[in-house]
């Protein structure tokens, strides 16, 4: 493989999300196995969510050449997974949920390219900013962002990510009031 | 007006955008100020972007009876302005971006209806999490989440959030590969 492989991006479609499959790392990263690992469910999901009438999701795929292929002789060696939020100061945002690159494919310029191309679709779709999370440790991803001038909100501004889930959910949804 | 006066939430309108502008105050937050005072490409905005084919948010409103109105005369005393984003480990969420109740009104349950408002929202959409994002010197609303039983990912788990705009943004899209 060369240093540099050559690589497109472009759009998932329904089918692909059959190739990538997503697995849960022993590290709570997510990673693209790029094989059918996962549940036929988790499938469905993927593709129920992402090529639904309002999909809940998009998705791009970075793809060598088929002479810079994978050892284990995948093609699609990466992904990014977003969706568009929204602030009623700013309007319409891109939200990355996920980018992910092989670990024999990083440092040659597609986790970059991936990056570059959900900003530029953003742009198409008229958003102002491009946003995302990371975690306090994962200090090569901090960096990477960073070097690209990314402002770290929590940092500077003391943004604090909040979740309900579980019990407590359906706890909140059981206090609506009744119409 | 009565300590507690009864409310109804439901889903705005088109036409509610009109009435519910979205004002910048002082302070940074954001003010439902019921009254018209932001530009007319303001309201377009929300409208494009709220009410098109694939609406990038959600919003509901919280009126009161005639008898509990406010006192320059406004019904449509709270907003609550949300959407929906996706997790490749969990399937969907709903993100709560605004939560607005008009100050007179406050401490009467109203913001607490359409918190559980959007939760059971979110729950009808099969959303496993209801997500929101609150600032460090916030602490009467920090302490509102976590007496529901929120969790705080940036405390917890070292969330950090990351935004680009402007130029960085710009850069990113100029960077993207060329198919």
């Amino acid at each position: 493989m060369g240093a540099r492989p050559k690589f497109v991006c472009w759009e998932a479609r329904s089918k692909e999300m059959k190739v990538l499959t997503f697995e849960k790392g022993k590290s709570r990263r997510l990673r693209l196995t790029l094989a059918s690992t996962t549940t036929p469910t988790e499938h469905c999901e993927l593709e129920r969510d992402g090529f639904c009438q309002n999909p809940f999701f998009e998705c791009l795929v970075a793809e060598v050449h088929e002479e810079d292929k994978a050892k284990e002789g995948f093609t699609m060696v990466g992904y990014a997974l977003y969706f568009y939020t929204y602030s009623t100061w700013k309007g319409r945002s891109v939200y990355l949920e996920d980018l992910y690159v092989m670990p024999e494919f990083r440092g040659k310029g597609i986790g970059k390219g991936l990056l570059g191309k959900v900003a530029e679709m953003g742009k198409k779709e008229q958003c102002v900013r491009l946003q995302l999370s990371v975690l306090e440790w994962n200090t090569p991803s901090r960096d990477f962002y960073a070097a690209k001038g990314a402002l770290d909100l929590t940092d500077n501004e003391g943004w604090h990510f909040i979740r309900f889930d579980g019990q407590n959910l359906d706890n909140l949804a059981n206090e609506a009031p009744k119409d």
